[in-house]
């Protein structure tokens, strides 16, 4: 990991430190996802199934998991696994409920009162990777808010195993959460079978999950399709960003750093420090620690494009977070939520020695699926909301209207929009013939 | 305006009936736009200035508007104007107060306290067109918002007429609701310069508003690159759906239906009722109104395809309705709200016959950029929201660690995710070694 003092580092230099690995949409991947999609939209089914021969090595005659299969994976799992499947789901949707929209009404002027509803997204599609391994978490943190908003056709894509079974720990999940219809196909082409829709697998209305680089630009170009589906959010790699004092314990800052580092090798993991100390020690514990790792040829790699990185306060320290905008920010430092109101943009933030990353991606009930290479500027993680849309209605009296259009006349002829004026103007008028009316003898 | 019975119609008629007029991302546009974004990138405020000569006419020596220019434009604005823009801002505020997203906080495990925090979107970026006439009342949907927010930059870009001006009541309202700054740029180059920044725009992380086919493709090209800006939602025509029963007053649903119909060529109107009469009533009151407006041209070119439908309930129609998941609903019924429960796709809704879709597009204190083309499926409109981010922020005490930490272990197991795993194990096992410690004599 490289050592570097932010403030020996010009802006150039800055800007190096806190530079991404480089994501770019090669046209070779763009042609190649945008020549899946057109397959699945032309040729349904079938397509799928060559797909799912191709790249998952499997030959699938149904592509929807059976009744019979979600049995047989319940059977089949370690009952300690089902335990803490049941566990994290009770947890998050715990916390998903008592985050979710709550409608609001509100009168503006007399006679004009303003409701916001809330209503589920229809048709949703989710999506479970099982690259280098099966996610189940994955499958909770997004079929729970589903099921929470109410979405009443939650499907969900994972791929299938080369024996054609989707793994076992994947389907029990989704079968808690209360998704609905559960498919065995993978890859750009689950992404396009759930935006337009193939004889098997319904068409949604928005996708949901993160997913390999063609995964990702599939997500990309059924949501700049008019006629596609919308989508979570972008995707990229995973990331976590440490802020540690002189008196953090170093082991656990090392074991922060490499549950993200293990992910994949275009991780990305920051640790920010006022000690020169810290460095030291996190340094020659991560080495030490990576050792003993399964997945230390990938944590080395990601680890290679990761910093270590002097700052000369806590609030400096805070400052370049912010401008990171980390998917992950963890913070030990004696009194973390003395730190939390200058914290402007993170998907996650973890307070204290006690709060590993690794509980907010299983357990603790809060989301997992949040925004990364520096979307968190701009995007929250998933929630509830997610699933849903806010609606205004509008409720207007007769003496709203009198109280009101006045003013709406007076802009849309500011705006030239005649039609405007005269849906208001035609109302008023008929509202005084009628008074006229009444009060005559 | 074509005459339709739903029920006489089988599936595909019924497609074809709802059917948008085609958006098709053409080649042309989308190498056009994909110049001049290219073009700001490499030479900013130079490319900028050039644009502004071709498409909007001017020369432009200092792209932002001066405080000059903003006093000017107050002193020359109609006071009757000005208490209007005032007024509207006033309820536009009121209303996106009150449905600003709150703070959360909740235990979900003894010791394990998950927060939600939400956070301004620092830099936003505004855009208000100013195409066939401007619109102040964009300036204040998007302002007001992004103030209550607390974004800390707030720019906004307009297109300047020939004479280097911007529209006075544009400059006026985007004061009113504390737009900082505010550039005479307008088209695909103005989204890009947000996007990316150049020497006199700032860079945003979010960009908002309507715009032409050119302002919208620039939207969908910074928002799917991953150094970008974020996008609010895809645009599209404006258009109106309007549900009435047989006691519904002609003239008010036709003027509800052009004032929709004026916006643009593509704009769609439709019309759904049980009653034989009231097409019949509302079709020539469309004729009758649309002959007395300037902009009779626009109104019937998409007056032609719009279309009357009858359906055989008014449940029925909120079942169409859904569908076809309309920008705008407007509900003229004896009992409008009997159908509100039922309607699950809509951007707005208005009930009852003094409620003119025109209260909400100025004044009634809701938003006026909304979901189009359909998108109301699974997008709101803009709100407080869509200027912040919502973090979850982790707050584990060693007993919060100790009551889901093995949980989170058994699940990082079953992902062979080790790391993960090992920064729980580690610390449950120094949390085990500390009470052995204390235990002993």
């Amino acid at each position: 990991m490289k050592q570097l003092d932010w403030n020996q580092l010009d802006e150039s230099a800055r800007r190096d430190a806190l530079a991404r690995p480089t994501q770019s949409r090669t046209d070779d991947l763009s042609g190649g996802v945008a020549r899946i999609v057109a397959a699945v939209r032309e040729r349904g089914d079938d397509a799928l199934r060559e797909f799912s021969a191709a790249y998952d090595g499997c030959t699938l005659d149904a592509l929807e998991v059976t009744e019979a299969e979600f049995a047989a994976a319940e059977a089949a799992l370690d009952p300690v696994l089902k335990a803490a499947i049941d566990e994290a789901a009770a947890r998050i949707e715990h916390y998903h409920r008592a985050t979710a929209s709550k409608p609001v009404a509100v009168e503006t002027a007399p006679g004009v009162r303003l409701e916001r509803v809330v209503r589920p997204i229809n048709r949703v599609g989710l999506y479970v990777p099982a690259g280098t391994a099966p996610l189940p978490s994955t499958a909770l943190m997004l079929g729970v808010p589903a099921r929470v908003a109410g979405c009443r056709s939650v499907v969900l894509c994972s791929p299938a195993r080369a024996d054609g079974n989707c793994d076992a720990a994947v389907l029990y999940a989704a079968r808690v959460t209360g998704v609905h219809r559960v498919f065995k196909i993978g890859g750009a082409q689950a992404i396009a079978a759930m935006a337009y829709g193939t004889d098997s697998v319904p068409r949604c209305d928005k996708l949901f999950g993160p997913g390999n680089a063609w995964v990702t630009e599939a997500k990309l170009q059924v949501s700049v399709d008019a006629n596609g589906a919308s989508i979570d959010m972008p995707a990229g790699p995973s990331e976590v960003l440490v802020i540690a004092d002189e008196l953090a314990n170093p082991v656990f800052v090392a074991a922060d750093l490499l549950s993200q580092a293990e992910h994949g090798v275009d991780s990305q993991v920051i640790l920010l420090t006022p000690s020169k100390a810290m460095i030291e020690k996190a340094a020659s514990e991560v080495e030490k620690q990576c050792a003993e790792l399964p997945r230390s040829e990938i944590a080395v790699k990601s680890l290679a494009q990761s910093r270590l990185i002097l700052v000369d306060s806590l609030a400096q320290a805070v400052d370049v977070s912010n401008r990171y905008a980390p998917e992950h920010l963890i913070v030990q430092v004696q009194d973390p939520h003395a730190l939390l109101d200058g914290i402007e943009s993170a998907g996650a933030v973890f307070l204290g020695e006690w709060a590993p990353e690794s509980l907010g991606d299983y357990c603790s009930g809060s989301n997992h699926v949040l925004p990364t290479y520096g979307h968190a500027r701009s995007y929250s993680g998933v929630s509830v909301s997610s699933f849903q849309k806010q609606i205004t209605v509008q409720d207007v009296s007769a003496a709203g209207l009198r109280a009101i259009g006045p003013c709406a006349a007076t802009l849309a002829a500011a705006e030239q929009l005649e039609a405007h004026r005269r849906a208001v103007t035609l109302r008023l008028a008929a509202l005084d013939a009628r008074e006229t009316t009444e009060a005559s003898p």
